[in-house]
This record gives structure tokens, C-alpha cells and sequence, in this order.
């Protein structure tokens, strides 16, 4: 069975940016990636701050990212990791097709879009309900449809499907949106949104074709209102691909890290999107990325209790 | 006075990546460098691991995150700060020729190299004595130089210098490196370097002209030997821009910050190469930078007692 030195679960930018590190310090690296490379970022419209980047589309800064990382040799196998799990120093990594073995682990699994849990909403999910503005936005050209949430994500996607679609009813349980100001600014520039505070979605209702209507409740009054339209997208929060892994984690599953980015499993590392973090972006998963590598290398390093004075010329 | 939401002192790759998020959180912004845009980075040859450039110079990619910065609208004024002191929430800032006032501070000042203090380093800085390679080492063009350190930084410049000078006395106190491991074969595959284990410089001997002699000593069997150089090129650590602020800090005067980016003092925040960090990479100092900008936003709205809602159309 093939023995690696760090196995890296999910190649989104943190993913990759530790394989980065990891292959510069000349461990035998593995990445395993589910779906295709970029994670999150891949379905994004438009991503204005990474720095060196003022402006460019996810797929391309993630193209760019992937060939960096390929460029210097990573090693990417298309799978979907099981369960993981420690014996004595190694880590047993379960794939459907078999296992591997890994001296160390980074968590890069990032998060997925969580769900409100009202009736119609895994129901429709396809066909009308969306995670997903980029892959199904151009779907609902000039008809109605709703955004539900107040954060970076809701924002940017209301202002990326009004350029798209007819009508958007903004819907958001609170009286003000946490997101970016500068996207808080653009949305409120539009003139085909109608943003309806302090409403919460009930139900989503359907038929053969898919959804039709939108109930919502106000919760300043308790009064209910049907909304007719074509399409639901939920930006309503995220949950972390972590189920299969064993380590302290927070109530909602983000693993629980250090300043090294080491969960309470040794040599077990958990970066970005996945991890209980002040911010999730491509900026800090990169940071964390760079830090989960190196500190890897260094658990490894001491595991084998090897140095690097034996190669030396000298 | 000019009151600002936020001043950023330094103008390195943390301190440009808190300037792009803390501008597109609309917050009127200032950033204080005293010499050039870059840091430390902009006098490195060559960066490899910040994702998504696969090779790029110091200064190109440092012009890639100016010209970002400055796209959206970065201000820049150059000056050296003298003192920060906080009275009530506001922090004044006094640079030469005044000074300032500003409701958040993120120190973004780096780090500079570090002295080891043998007789002859300071009187022969700029006649022989570098911590510098791209600026000094042209002017040493098939001539026989000393590099001392074992770190990223030492190694990376010996091999940059290796290409142009004759001969290289690579001088190190311990016997192996600590570099990334890529960068400790390509040294090691260098013919015109001569690695000295477990050497410590004990003093640079010159003339009229400059150095002309590097006395070290084995502290394996305590001998000395003299070598005849030209050049002494020093890499031995960093100490960090900071005295002229009050908080918490390490021994070596290392801002200590929580995971926000907080220092001791509120609305004092500390990013990159001059905070206590794990590692000092653009990567990390970028994601530094963009969790310090984000939480001095919500410092600032926090300290005003304001919310977006009062701008919303609804």
C-alpha cells in the first residue's frame, strides 16, 4: 500500500496552496479531490480581492492556482474519502476503491451550502431550488425568482442573477445585511430588487414543472405572504465536509485548530473553509494553506526523526 | 484634522491586502510607508509559493499588488510614524511633519534584518557589510564572499549570489540547515559554495576600501581561520518594526495578537512579519491582512454605534 508523507483532502485554494508548500518541501504529497479542483471558488462569478488578482473569475484564478500546483508536480486522485482513521503514527485513509496510508493529513474539505429545512426545499432541489447562482442563474432569464440570506454570498449572487433575471425578491430574517459595504452598495443600486427585511421562508411549493411560489413570513408581525416565481436560491450559510474524520470540532462540525493549524488529533491539520476560523476566504485559506504545510513537514520530520544534515555535502 | 476609520502603517504584501478589504468595506483609509511599496519582498529575486504566481520577482509581484491596491483607490502617504498613543477611542499617529488621527491601526511595519554584533558589521555596512542580495550583490562579480545564516532567506540568496561571484563561504552556526528543503538542493548543487558547519563570524576586518577579511571561529573544536573576501552578506533573522507603539509583545518586541489580529490595545491590530505568527510567508501575511481589515470594519461600526441600515433603500 502506497505511503505518503501528507495527504491533502479537498483542492480548493487552501488545499492547493498547501500542496504548494508541501511539494516545495520535498514531501511525498497526495491530494484527493471529490469533484474537480477549486472547490467553492469554482462556481464563483467574480473574485476582486485576492491580492495580485484586481479582478478575475473563480474558474480562472483556480485554473491559475491548479497550474501553479501541477506545475511543481502535484499528484491528484479523483475520489471520495470514506473515513479516517489513526493507528499507532499512521493515518488510514478509506476510499471507495481501497485505502492508503498518510504520515500526516490537511483537511481542505471546505463547507457546503447548509439548508434551511422548510417543506419543498430538498424536494425541488434541480429544479428551481439552487445553491448555485453561476451554474444556474442564466436558467431563469428575465423571469422571477428569489434570493434568501444577508451575507458576502446572498449579496454578490442577488447582484451577479439581477443582471439576468426580470425580478428578484431579496428575502433576509434580519433588518440589514452583513455583507461587504461595497456589495451592500451595488445591490442597493438596482433597480429589479425588492428587498423584503425581516422575512423568513416557510415553504416552497410546486408542481410537475417545478416551483411556482414562495411562501414567506414576516416576523415583525407575524403575517404571511405568497410570492409567485420560477426559482428559490438559498445563500443561507454553510456547513463543513468533516463527518468523517474524528477530532474536536464546534457544534456545527468546524474542526477545532491551534495557531499551527493542528486539530487535537497530532499530525492531523485542518485549513479554511473547514476549520473554526475569524474569516473564510481565498486569502486566508491560502494562509492557512502555507502554514498547515509547513508545520507538517515539521511533525513528519520529527516522526521520522530525521534530518536533512545526512544529504548534505558536507 | 484628518480623522480616519483606519490608518495602515506599512506598505508590505499584509499591509496591501488589509488596505484592499478594508477599502472595499468602504472605510476612509490611509496607509503610512516610509520608504517604497513592498517591504522586504521587493528587494527578493525570486517568489515561488505565493499561489497563483508560479514565479514572479519581489518587486513584479509587489507592483501587482499596488497596482490592485491603488485601482481602487489606496492612499499613500510617506512618512515615518514616531509614536502611536490611544487617548479615549481616537489614535493619533505623529509622523514628521504633524500628525494624524484615526479610529484603527493596523501595523503592518515588517521586520528588518537582524545584526549579530562583531566588531567591524556596523562600520562596514555599505563597504562590504549586505542584508541585501539583488541590491548589493552585482558589485561583487567574481569576487570571494561569505553568506551567513541558515534560514530561507540565506539560503535563497547564497544561490542567487552563487550565479554572479566566484566563490561562496557559506558560514553557519548550526550543522544543517532550517531552509525549505528545494531551496537546500539547489544549494547544495552549487560547485562555488563552501559550506562552513558550525562557524560563527567573529569579526570583519577591513581598510580604506572596505572588508577584506571575515575572521570565523569552529565552535566544534573553538579554531579560528581568516578568510580573504570582499563581501560580507549577513542573514541571520529579523527584528521587528514596533518600538514606537505600546502592547503586548514578545522578548524580540514581536507584537502578540489573538486570532482577530488584536494586539493588547483595542483597535490596534498587527499583521505579517512584525507579529508573533508561525510563519512569515506573503501567503500568511495576506491572510493576516485580510481578517485584521475585516475586524477593524467591525471595531469601527461597533465603535460609532452605526449599522448600514439607516442607508438602505427600504
Amino acid at each position: 500500500m502506497e505511503l505518503y508523507d501528507l495527504v491533502i483532502i479537498g483542492g480548493g485554494p487552501g488545499g492547493i496552496a498547501s500542496a504548494i508548500y508541501a511539494i516545495r518541501a520535498r514531501m511525498k504529497v497526495l491530494m484527493i479531490e471529490k469533484a474537480g479542483i477549486g472547490g467553492q471558488i469554482a462556481v464563483s462569478d467574480i473574485i476582486e480581492n485576492y491580492p495580485g488578482f484586481p479582478s478575475v473569475s473563480g474558474p480562472e484564478l483556480m485554473q491559475a492556482f491548479e497550474d501553479h500546483a501541477k506545475g511543481i508536480g502535484l499528484e491528484i486522485k479523483y475520489a471520495t474519502v470514506k473515513k479516517i482513521q489513526k493507528t499507532d503514527s499512521l493515518f488510514a485513509i478509506e476510499i471507495g476503491e481501497g485505502s492508503l496510508k498518510s504520515k500526516s493529513i490537511i483537511m481542505a474539505t471546505g463547507a457546503e451550502p447548509a439548508r434551511i429545512g422548510i417543506p419543498g426545499e430538498t424536494e425541488f432541489i434541480g429544479r428551481g431550488v439552487s445553491t448555485c447562482a453561476t451554474c444556474d442563474g442564466p436558467f431563469y432569464r428575465d423571469k422571477e425568482i428569489a434570493v434568501v440570506g444577508g451575507g458576502d454570498t446572498a449579496v454578490k449572487e442577488s447582484i451577479y442573477l439581477s443582471k439576468l433575471v426580470k425580478k428578484i425578491y431579496h428575502i433576509h430574517r434580519r433588518g440589514s445585511f452583513r455583507a461587504e459595504k461595497v456589495l451592500q452598495e451595488r445591490v442597493f443600486e438596482k433597480d429589479n430588487i425588492e428587498f423584503l427585511w425581516f422575512h423568513s421562508p416557510l415553504e416552497i411549493k410546486g408542481d410537475q414543472s417545478g416551483v411556482t411560489q414562495l411562501v414567506v413570513e414576516n416576523s415583525k408581525d407575524g403575517s404571511q405572504k405568497t410570492i409567485d416565481l420560477l426559482g428559490v436560491f438559498m445563500f443561507v450559510g454553510i456547513v463543513p465536509s468533516t463527518s468523517f474524520v474524528d477530532c474536536e470540532k464546534d457544534d456545527s462540525g468546524f474542526i477545532k485548530t491551534d495557531e499551527k493549524m493542528e486539530s487535537s488529533v497530532k499530525g492531523l491539520f485542518a485549513i479554511g473553509d473547514c476549520r473554526v476560523t475569524p474569516l473564510r476566504q481565498v486569502a486566508t485559506a491560502v494562509g492557512d494553506g502555507a502554514i498547515a504545510a509547513t508545520k507538517a513537514e515539521e511533525y513528519v520530520s520529527e516522526l521520522e526523526g530525521t534530518s536533512y544534515e545526512g544529504k548534505q555535502k558536507n
